[in-house]
Order: C-alpha cells, then sequence, then structure tokens
C-alpha cells in the first residue's frame, strides 16, 4: 500500500504526555494522520475497540490496526516508516535506549506522581527524596545536547514530560525538583527540548494545562 | 569479532523467572555464556559495575558491555544473534508481542504479587480477582500451540513465570489460579512450554525453588 493511501488515526488527549510521545515521534518521520479528541469521562467505540484492554489513550490506529502503550507505538513508528531514525541502529545503544525509557516510566514518572498528587505531607517528602535520585541518574546520564547527541532519539521523546510537565507541576504544587542549580545538564537540556521545532510545535499549550492541573491538584483530598 | 572470541557472562540466581527469560532466549539462539551465580545478600563488584542503577538480576555482559531489565536483554539477544528470531519481524506483530510482555510484567505478575505474597485475606482476594482478569485477557489471546504459533516467541518466554512459578505459588499459599477448568487453554499452554527441550533444560530444579517460596512465605508477617 503506497504511502498516500495509508490511514494513520491517532485517538488522544491534548493534554497527555504520553500522546505526546506518539505525536512527536510522527511528526519527526514526516507522518500524516488524523488526530482523534477523545472525552475520557465518555470513551470512544474506537477506543474500547483498539485498546480493550486498558482503554486508554494514546492508540494509533494505523490500516485499521491498533497498537497501545505509548513506548510500543513509537518503535512500531519507527520500524514501519523508514527516515529519521529514533532508536539507535546498533544493539546495545538500542538497548541502552530501552532501558532509559522505561526507567523514566517505572522509576522517574512514579517518583513524580508521588511527589505531586498527593496532600500528604510525608508522602510528598518521599516522593520528592525518590524524584531528585532518579533524576540524578537521568542527569549523569546526559551527555551531549539531547539523550541522541545532536538529534532527539527515543530517550528524549520519553524524557519530553521531564521537559515540559514536570514545571508544570512544580508550579501548581510549588516545589522545584529540574532547577538549573540541582540538575544543570537536565535543565539545559529541557530549554533545548522544548525549543527544537518538531517538539514545539507537537506540545500542547501550557496554561489551558495549568489550569487543568491546578483544578485536578485542588480536588486531591486534603489528608489521607 | 568471531563468535568464538565473543564474552558473554550472564549474572544471575537460579531460581529467578527473569533470569530464565535470558537462558531461554540465549539456548534460543545457541550462545555459549557463561552463569555467574549472584549472591543477592552479598552483590558483586561486577553486579553493581554493570547495573549499578538497580543492582538487580539478570544482567547480560557482553564483551563488557552490560545490559540490564531482562526484556531489554532478550530483545538485544534477538537483534545480536541471528536464526531462531524471538520477536516477530513484522512491526505490527513485533508490537503486539513487545504489548503483551509488558501487559504479563505490569499487569499479571504485579497481580499475581499481591495474591500470593500477602497473608491480609482482603489483599489476597482482590489480588486473585485482579489475576484471574489479567489471565483471561491472555486466555483470549492464546489461539495456537504458543504465542508464538507453532514455535515459542517473545511472549512464551516472558510469560514462563506464569507456567512454571505460578503453580509453585499456588501450592506454597493453597489456592487455584491457572487450571484447566479455569483457563484451558492457558493450562495446555503451560505443560507445552515446560516441555519444550530448550524451556526444559533452562528451568530452575522444582523442589528446592518450592522449599524456598514456602520459607519466604512463613516468613511474611501474619497480619498487616
Amino acid at each position: 500500500m503506497a504511502r498516500n493511501q495509508e490511514e494513520v488515526k491517532l485517538l488522544g488527549v491534548r493534554g497527555s504526555p504520553f500522546v505526546c510521545r506518539v505525536i512527536i515521534a510522527l511528526k519527526l518521520k514526516g507522518v500524516e494522520y488524523e488526530f482523534i479528541e477523545e472525552n475520557l469521562g465518555n470513551k470512544s467505540d474506537l477506543l474500547i475497540k483498539y485498546n480493550p484492554i486498558y482503554k486508554k489513550v494514546p492508540v494509533l490506529v494505523h490500516n485499521e490496526k491498533g497498537v497501545s502503550e505509548s513506548l510500543v507505538i513509537v518503535e512500531y513508528i519507527d520500524e514501519t516508516w523508514k527516515g529519521n531514525p529514533i532508536l539507535p541502529i546498533e544493539p546495545y545503544h538500542k538497548a541502552l535506549a530501552r532501558f532509559w525509557t522505561k526507567f523514566i516510566d517505572d522509576k522517574i514518572f512514579a517518583a513524580i506522581r508521588k511527589a505531586l498528587f498527593t496532600k500528604d505531607e510525608k508522602e510528598r517528602e518521599e516522593g520528592i527524596e525518590e524524584s531528585l535520585e532518579a533524576l540524578q541518574f537521568l542527569e549523569n546520564e546526559l551527555k551531549d545536547k539531547f539523550f541522541g547527541g545532536d538529534e532527539i532519539n527515543f530517550v528524549d521523546i520519553a524524557a519530553a514530560i521531564i521537559a515540559f510537565w514536570v514545571p508544570i507541576f512544580e508550579e501548581v504544587v510549588g516545589i522545584e525538583l529540574v532547577t538549573s542549580v540541582k540538575f544543570p545538564k537536565l535543565y539545559n537540556w529541557s530549554q533545548e527540548l522544548i525549543n527544537h521545532p518538531i517538539v514545539k510545535e507537537s506540545l500542547p499549550s501550557r496554561d489551558p494545562l495549568l489550569a487543568y492541573f491546578k483544578g485536578l491538584f485542588a480536588n486531591i483530598p486534603a489528608s489521607k
């Protein structure tokens, strides 16, 4: 099937860092796609059809075949459309990239959630400590402008949540995680990343997202 | 570097289902390797050197480069040594295989842990319910002798924990999860898998493992 006959749909919500990973990957590859905004309070038949297990976004529907889980989708995109490689080619570097994306989701994202989405002070302190410890590993790993070197790669895409969403969370909650003092390399990287032309046009608008998370945070019960 | 000059070491412990994934993958590929048994109570310098972040097994050390995380290692092995492919070649089927292995680790393993490693009855009941719900998705997905069709693939390797370890856990705790009545396809698959020649020679001995988990279970505090 020629590229111009391909049908690519992305089921998502604009503010999600996981959906944004897929948008960045599609734009890097120059893939035309239709964005279908989901209402997570009233999930569409399409979403339930293509992700019956989790019923979560993002879901990529490519010629009526659905792929779920943001990192799985990004690898699928990289393997399906050639040019502008997202993962390294060499198996060892590919394995390292997969290791770090898993680390971002399993450790950093989990710790940051714990630090932010609570009003329990003890839990927040623990979450902050775990976040700083996990972020330090990522800081140490960063050797160049991007994790991918001069160009962004799989790890940069996975870590976009740290560059764009975490500062919003910090503002909502009133704590500091990724500062230029604590993590100078990650801080500079985050500025480079959000100003990278493909990333910049893929990110959601900041102000509505800030308002959304302020509302979300205000509704967390004051004590456990 | 020719194959016979390659140095492949696997840092592991014999009873771990995650280490076993790597052993199965290496044996499928016919890769010669040195197994280095770790004492997790007194971790080796090698383990700390090659997996400084998690300090966990398995770690594959190939020509002095370390790769961690069992599923990342299995993909690395598949990409490094050709022949007997472990992941499907076609990107969509590859994405599905990655989705299911992630599902096994994120959902099934987490639910089974919750059901087994507790003496809190309410938590156990919840864990059992979550396990049965998650296992049903896997039962529905199984169409052939193996997840890989006639031959085992990435999903079978990831799911070996269900075929071999879960029955041991069931015996220790006195509950039933994967029975021929509840999950006939998964039950038959589990018998096929543990009798697959490569898997059979990769599995640890059952009796010491049973004794080990009995001891572990006996030491879980009686109430929370």
